[in-house]
């Protein structure tokens, strides 16, 4: 690494040093995003939002091939609306923003800008739903949401962010069930596979559900500080809503009922998620399925072969495009190959390609992953077809590389001051067993600022031994650790 | 038709007896869309949603082919930032909405819903363009925008509406100029393309341009009422919001220069366009590009036939979806074929596929088109084959024919009193000269409710003879025509 790079890696701080000024070189750097000039507020720049762009698509497939079809419902709430739902408005009316005028008029009702559209979607849903032919209904819609946060960091909690909320109606408690259950499997699907981001699956507790709803599903992920990020949740909202919002069907028994509902959905906090899992000292490092860019050609051209790499460098790299790569060609020639191998591994390439005159006698390129900094020569005519199953490989990698690090920092433990220990030198997943009250969640929280992240399926069948807190009989193996 | 057929169609109200209430019937019942419960919004149904995704889809495409990529910025706009542009904020401020309070305080300043985002991009620009290198700029943004709107109609005017929004910045004015008619040239060949919706191309006069654009040009259509809609229209915006959000570039002569910019956008009204010129008393009729379905697949099913033919329907549909085309199935029990017939008549679906036990026996299925009740019988073997080429037929004809209504509705006269009866009885596109001057242009307005739509481009080599309101020497050939 020559003198140049080195001052180029030293605009990122250690994660060693201090872990959230990593995170904030990095989004900035990278040309993420950017603050706005609004509170708590950012600007996705073309960058991080074409990595969205392509979550998106990932996402909204698995969506649609689950059956559920998109739909737009209004920015705004009335505030008569928000209110019918006691639990819901309680838990959302202290982090709203509200409109009051519209022109110079002032509203007679005053307006929520939506923090989430249970309420407005039910009041649609009562007219539309008559029958048990009009079930289920299946609708999900990609939108902006806004709520009042009085600390806020890019990604992870900003007033205003971009998701995607689903809102389902059925028949019944089993069918609304497997629908939670369901939509909770397509997120773990699409966070671990596209985003190489492993995650626990499991039921959240009675405090930590969302206002609202009869029971909530999570998937929780394990950034590299050890602190965990709630990924995704998946809410069966049971009759709560359908009894206040008046959502009643005909039954083929004849019988008038309400529906039952679930919802569900992601936020582009998972671009967080990404960063933190993947990320390291040097910058970003992107999963191959959803990098805007997942191949950088950089051609190495000393003045004498300028023109021969440059004009055989173009003739790959439009091969390779037309091949379906997301690839680009760094051919600026104001800076140097070192300058631009550190820029495009800050962004998170998976894959940088480098053609020199010596490869172009050889009739080869020099292929380096991000994930592990492994080089490799392969030959031009091969680049085609061994691309795709190199980024196969850095995929799966970088998914194995993340699980392996979420299990060496899940630690079990029955032994409280042995959890506060853990919690405080090396935080990650602290197994143990929980009586279910909420007096010994909230002790722990207020002791050791661990919260219950859920309580894991596939711990359900374990003992659960005693309590961390109280000592009494467990109820359940659950996971707590530090949150976002 | 049967009586009960008869009965289905009379719920829509004919066009020559309300056009109005023809078009509120069709976007309705075609469940494009429904009345929210909130002023002047509506929610954009799943079937309208679905056309609005395929044309984002087409549009997006060429945006980014023309080197543009998406990126988000804030639903907030500070009020100081509004105001920073005069006039600008006079076009706007009119018809914001304010938001006021977030939780339970209140703001030390107003925040308005973006109704644009040329400000709040600027001020971003500001801090990212440093010097030519970084030039040019070329963005575009997808999302919700509101504008408090006194009357207002589903697609065509909603106080909040979706749209996309391109911000450009570039080194001077040739460059600012040749993007805003690029810009201007993706929307003609997209909604002339993919919507089958002709268009006149060209200026908008200094009355009806863009608030704090330097000039404005757009795209103009004429629905089948005989009034005209804006479909698109694309800014140059000269230095004039640089010159007050201080954008600035070090350019490669060492001189610091402001940058010029355009801005432009369509939304979510060019679905009411598709429905006014392509629509009839049957509903609506949707081009085949951007159909959510393009064929659906009606088995006709006498008992005794009803499992084999619906296993070989099963068979065909399948192997239709397979090969990309966007099918469905209709094997509802409880309608008959003609009931179906009229309902996807009413959705739209360019083309209807029929297949009952004796076209079975011959291996044949019925096609049928939306545009013009054509029937043909093909085999089953050639379906995948011929579909395709059918569905451009159809597509190519809804253009023809949108653009010969277009062509017989658009009249020329130096006449004022014969402007003033065709304006009465026929109205259309008007071509009159026009002297240049905002008196004219507001009097023939308030005398005729017609406005100049655009200078077209086609007519400027072409003699305006003289000002068909003041008889002076005319300055461009114009188009007038009442508008929504």
């Amino acid at each position: 690494m020559g003198k140049q790079d080195k001052e180029f890696v030293k605009e990122i701080t250690p994660r060693s040093q201090d872990y959230s000024q990593w995170y904030l070189d990095v989004v900035l750097k990278a040309q993420m995003m950017d603050y706005a000039p609004v509170k708590g507020c950012m600007v996705i720049r073309p960058y991080g939002y074409a990595l969205w762009e392509n979550m998106q698509q990932g996402l909204d497939r698995r969506i649609k091939d689950t059956g559920h079809q998109n739909a737009y419902f209004p920015l705004f709430i009335p505030e008569s609306l928000l209110q019918k739902e006691a639990d819901h408005v309680e838990g959302f009316a202290p982090e709203v923003a509200w409109v009051t005028h519209g022109g110079n008029e002032k509203l007679t009702e005053r307006l929520v800008v939506r923090p989430t559209s249970e309420t407005i979607i039910c009041e649609m849903y009562s007219r539309w739903i008559q029958s048990y032919r009009d079930l289920p209904v299946l609708i999900n819609q990609w939108c902006n949401v806004v709520r009042w946060e009085k600390v806020t960091r890019p990604f992870l909690r900003t007033t205003e962010f971009l998701w995607q909320e689903g809102h389902t109606a059925h028949r019944n408690e089993e069918e609304a069930e497997e629908e939670t259950r369901k939509m909770l499997e397509v997120y773990r699907d699409f966070v671990e596979n596209d985003l190489a981001v492993p995650v626990i699956c499991g039921q959240k507790t009675e405090k930590e559900k969302f206002a609202g709803a009869l029971r909530t599903y999570s998937i929780e992920a394990l950034m590299s500080d050890g602190k965990a990020l709630q990924a995704g949740t998946s809410h069966n909202l049971g009759t709560h809503f359908a009894k206040v919002f008046d959502i009643t069907y005909l039954d083929s028994d004849g019988e008038l009922k309400y529906v039952w509902q679930t919802s569900w959905g992601v936020t582009t906090r998972l671009i967080g998620a990404i960063i933190m899992v993947h990320g390291d000292d040097r910058g970003l490092m992107l999963p191959p399925k959803v990098a805007p860019i997942q191949a950088i050609l950089i051609p190495i051209t000393p003045k004498k072969a300028r023109k021969q790499v440059l004009s055989k460098a173009a003739e790959i790299f439009a091969v390779l495009k037309e091949s379906g790569l997301r690839i680009e060609m760094d051919d600026r020639e104001e800076y140097s190959p070192g300058w631009k191998f550190n820029e495009w591994e800050m962004k998170g390439v998976p894959l940088r390609i480098e053609l020199g005159p010596r490869d172009l006698e050889a009739g080869q390129a020099v292929l380096v992953r991000r994930d592990n900094g492994e080089k490799e020569t392969v030959a031009l005519s091969e680049l085609t077809q061994y691309i795709p199953v190199l980024l196969e490989k850095i995929q799966t990698n970088m998914y194995q590389k993340a699980k392996q690090f979420m299990e060496e920092n899940t630690h079990r433990t029955d032994d409280y001051q042995e959890f506060k220990q853990i919690m405080e030198e090396k935080r990650g997943f602290l197994v143990a067993g929980w009586c279910g009250c909420v007096e010994c969640e909230n002790a722990v929280k207020e002791e050791t600022k661990a919260t219950i992240r859920n309580i894991p399926f596939h711990l359900q069948q374990e003992d659960p031994g005693r309590c961390i807190y109280c000592g009494q009989d467990g109820k359940h193996l659950v996971i707590f650790a530090r949150a976002y």
